[in-house]
């Protein structure tokens, strides 16, 4: 078993390996600025992670995870298209520095590269591997498109935005699991659990990044805080803030979430100062215990000797205490 | 063998049978419409087609040919929007009738399920399927970019030009036929001639869409006529009116092509009337037969038992001839 660092090390040098100069390069070049602009590169890491984990070869999982990150990356290049997101890990999105009909086809290639990366694992795997794959694909689809219903919705309940992020980030975060232990030839029990660990874990992570985008620093965060509040997204905090509020801080939380200025910084530090009064910093990191907990439950029935399932558990451990 | 309308019919039947009320309605809907619209349903109709002519079982390529054609209605939802068009085979494009963010995530969804589709393919070929299916999408990706690039190209040359439809619509038309030879079981050589033989008949078939575009009658081309020259596109009919006429026309189509307001139709006039004086619609009829030959140059390679090379003689005349 490696480290943590030294799975995403590998990850690293294979992206940085890959070589898109290709024509046309109006095509191409937000491509490789995607992929090699860095960020946590989770997803392949995870891959690479679960492969070992089940005595697989790690060399025969770089396609796959290679695949899962480019997968990933497409998702957030026609994401930030639909959201208008300026800046993505502290850089311009690709619909900013070029523009929305590059981010478009970029990204449509983008996902035909993942099915190519994919395509070069193991032949006899190729099904199960798809099937995973594709699945995940969809799902992630169906939450992006759940979160914008939820932009216009007037009413939007706590299991439907928990459906929402499940579809649209925890998915991501199981498959890349399950297509690691896949490669690995585990069976198909032990990869549903592993995958079952990774969605749970992978709520945490996204219960996480709400609260980063309301309470975390922007210089660390990677993208500008408080961004959440200005577009009056309807997150966990804002739901449950709701839930917990007397009417009358109830009737405001709603009134300043019909503002349709992002520049008013004073609606973000009222919206903060509410979320602090009702303890809702709190309140979410409860319930990203209940999914850690979840989580491990998981792993634990997987019956892993301890040294491999202390890499899972430390990796929760991780996810739940990051700053970026 | 079936008539071509027998295999179009087949892929009619199992387009319909498909259910896609799923949810959130708001990405499935779209689908739906889309995939539902009609048309020619040119590429699982080749899939089915040329399994059948090298014996396979058809129903084994149904499941690649609906992947097909879900690809290809992928890549129309998403050049929709990157060429702001508002009407396709006679409808409102997804774009129009919902708005562009809906049209890039259902776009996105088909693209899995195109994938999805051609997974049910024999479980020993999704190896050379997928493979097949990976390039054409990369290509028809180029082809859009380079499709755009030509909007601001100051200079485009008619062999840049050729290229570009190739990437954009032949390799498809080319895949289309080599999917349905792969799951038949043919051999390497006898596929790869009769996706050269696909290709060929792409590029007139491409072409042939230029001329339409240009003196075809909207109500039964789908599309409104004119189009092309009032967006100033630089097809094959423009590039080639430059090539042959005199300084004056010359300058003359360059300046009515520096005009942005689309709604002149008097600017249709003069640009048709020009195409006429130079015969532009021999000329491009003339490069439509020399790819027609080449075509059957290819299929006569093949070596076919004659009853099955007149199908596909068949095919490449009524594609020549057609008017919508």
């Amino acid at each position: 078993m490696l480290t943590l660092e030294e799975y995403q090390d590998r990850v690293k040098l294979e992206i940085d390996r890959q070589v898109f100069d290709y024509q046309p390069t109006e095509l191409y070049e937000p491509i490789d600025y995607t992929l090699k602009l860095g960020g946590k590169r989770l997803r392949p890491t995870l891959t690479l992670l679960a492969c070992d984990i089940f005595g697989g070869d790690i060399n025969d999982a770089v396609n796959a995870a290679l695949g899962l990150e480019t997968f990933h990356n497409f998702t957030l290049l026609h994401d930030d298209i639909m959201d208008k997101a300026p800046i993505r890990r502290g850089k311009p999105t690709v619909y900013k520095k070029w523009d929305a009909n590059r981010a478009i086809l970029s990204g449509d290639t983008m996902m035909v590269l993942a099915y190519d990366y994919l395509l070069n694992s193991p032949k006899d795997l190729l099904y199960d591997l798809f099937k995973v794959f594709n699945k995940v694909g969809k799902e992630v689809c169906e939450g992006q498109q759940f979160d914008m219903n939820f932009e216009t919705a007037s009413c939007v309940s706590i299991e439907d935005y928990l459906n929402m992020i499940k579809l649209k980030t925890a998915v991501l975060i199981g498959g890349s699991l399950r297509v690691g232990a896949v490669i690995a030839r585990a069976s198909i029990e032990q990869a549903s659990m592993l995958y079952d660990y990774g969605e749970n874990i992978g709520m945490a992570f996204q219960l996480q990044d709400d609260l980063l985008d309301a309470f975390g620093k922007t210089s660390i965060f990677g993208k500008e805080t408080g961004g959440d509040i200005r577009t009056n997204k309807k997150t966990y905090l804002y739901l449950k803030a709701l839930e917990v509020s007397n009417n009358q801080d109830r009737e405001r939380l709603k009134k300043l979430y019909s503002i349709q200025d992002e520049d008013r910084q004073e609606k973000v530090e009222e919206v903060l100062s509410l979320f602090k009064k009702y303890n809702i910093d709190q309140l979410t990191r409860d319930l990203m215990e209940e999914y850690y907990h979840k989580a491990i439950f998981y792993l634990k029935q997987i019956n892993l000797e301890s040294s491999k399932e202390n890499v899972l558990i430390s990796l929760a451990d991780t996810l739940m205490k990051r700053n970026s």
